[in-house]
């Protein structure tokens, strides 16, 4: 577990797409950050106070999360300088590099003396168990998607936050590395061996007898023939009883793949119901969430109005519009069946 | 690529099963095994010639293969002791164990010093690449299961001996250690990062131009909780234009899962051939091959006559009675669809 709260490193970026997993923390997690760090030449900001790090230790931070993203993952000189830094200031260190904290002597030298804690969060737990299959007490959802980058994560968060607000226990759970330090733990699914993906998900997501919820952070997809076999493990591993579909209207083709059409709402809708029932023969779809940062208002409002007559489903941009309409149908047919199974 | 001819290790082993990869070899590739390596005490052996390492290396043993079973995987004393006095008599090492050979400090020095090559064959290559769903020149053929341990290795070297002796090119590409050691070189798919399980079936795989077939060892099934991401991923990464569907009648439920029963064929075969639609729309099923190790003769006969009726494939035990009947269908299949094209 990663404690919080945060101080964000923004450092010197100056590409918004770089500060990508920062700006998601301060969206989806405000009260856990206290401030960011950044140099001069830094012309972004999170709207966050700027603090160095004495003074971040100060106002309550525990962690120094480095969420940036460096061409090819490298942490270069300067970023490795601040983190030391940070950590004499007292505070731990936590990273979605693809070069790994503990790979670099001088941090593990810092940490030592000072006691700190360096979290690489792309490096999945040792001890992650061969899937079983066995039905686990609690109720879970997932979202799936027709592609990647399609809205899983904010549309779990989003979900997470409406619940709550219903007074519903509802506990997002990360697989992905801005999830992960969103929630302060997870699994980074496309880190894990490929025999231990199903498995990796049961560990996260276990037996729950409060009553509430695990919202279990998709990725991939079952039509993107890069990972599917990612998406599948995780289907299986989260035996949901809940899915809720997300898509990006208007998308040209699947990500990174000129040469692949996205697949339609209800052909994926289809699929992945028929593959989750090998898990959990009971699962169903509770909503569509729709992506429609790239499109005009009303625009939106049509696109998700077609999307549920397509599919008797509630449909939303839960972010955009709330993901009220989609809590509705979850707590409906939930409260239905629990209903329906004490009667 | 390991080096063969090959001097096959039994050691000290008195468990029939931990040999197993070692009887493999010695059933599958007979000539590449020139002996056999055994202490006084060992009561098993392969009929093989038993040989001392030096003169195994003076019989042409390129690499000793260490294709033992202990519990755990683990490298004993004497292993460690055998596999250096080896190296001395001028033989590579491949190892399948869990422990790496290139983890032991002894062997690592014995190596450098002889000039010989450690091979860990758990090990996959480190430059994998995100598989791509583009289309490759060639033909595949790939086995799928209705569970784990059905025969896929079996039927594809099988397919592949039946194949070469009707004159037609083929080629067993391996995906699991035994394989690999058969092969003589080939992907660790239970060892892959999730992410890249297509992409590394894609490199096992490439184009083809020569007209011949590429026989692709299956791994797992759609329908085991624990593994069916990794076997989505092999069936997208293989772009298969055929299956071979491999069963093991009587399996009471899936394998190490009693609360799991096995699908039917028929449900095996439709599933696989949805998901291998994603990348290659033309996807057919040609033969079914079962595994009637535990049957009387008379039984398994029935069970294949019964097998064949209900898919309208061909269904053979190609270790016991040849792959001969999916073979023909094979080819039939597809020297039409060559003269179609043609027409």
């Amino acid at each position: 577990m990663i404690k919080t709260p945060y101080l964000l490193y923004l450092g010197s970026a100056t590409d918004e797409l770089s500060i990508k997993t920062s700006r998601g923390l301060a969206m989806f997690r405000p009260d856990g950050c206290v401030g960011e760090f950044r140099h001069d030449d830094c012309p972004l900001t999170l709207g966050l106070p700027r603090l160095g790090f004495s003074d971040a230790a100060k106002a309550g931070a525990k962690t120094l999360v480095l969420g940036v993203a460096n061409a090819g993952g490298r942490m270069g000189a300067e970023l490795i300088a601040d983190a030391a830094a940070a950590m004499e200031a007292g505070l731990d260190l936590a990273s979605g590099l693809h070069s790994r904290l503990k790979a670099e002597p001088m941090l593990v030298e810092t940490a030592q003396r000072t006691g700190r804690t360096l979290h690489d969060i792309r490096d999945p737990r040792p001890d992650l168990p061969i899937g079983t299959g066995l039905r686990r007490a609690g109720k879970r959802l997932l979202t799936v998607g027709t592609d990647c980058s399609v809205g899983k994560m904010v549309t779990t968060l989003c979900l997470e936050q409406e619940m709550r607000r219903r007074g519903v226990r509802a506990d997002f759970r990360a697989t992905g590395q801005t999830g992960i330090l969103i929630a302060g733990s997870g699994v980074p699914l496309d880190a894990v061996i490929a025999d231990f993906i199903s498995g990796a998900i049961e560990q996260l997501s276990p037996d729950r007898h409060d009553g509430g919820w695990d919202l279990i952070e998709g990725q991939g997809s079952l039509f993107h023939p890069s990972f599917a076999g990612v998406s599948t493990g995780l289907l299986h591993g989260s035996q949901p009883d809940a899915l809720v579909l997300c898509h990006e209207p208007n998308r040209p083709h699947m990500r990174g793949l000129p040469h692949y059409s996205l697949p339609s709402i209800a052909d994926t809708l289809a699929e992945n119901l028929r593959v989750a029932r090998l898990t959990n023969a009971d699962v169903q779809a509770v909503g569509v969430a729709l992506n429609t940062s790239k499109m005009e208002e009303r625009a939106a409002r049509q696109a998700c109005d077609a999307a549920s007559d397509e599919t008797n489903l509630p449909c939303t941009d839960p972010f955009r519009f709330g993901a009220g309409p989609i809590a509705d149908r979850l707590q409906a047919v939930f409260t239905e069946a629990a209903h329906a199974s004490i009667a």
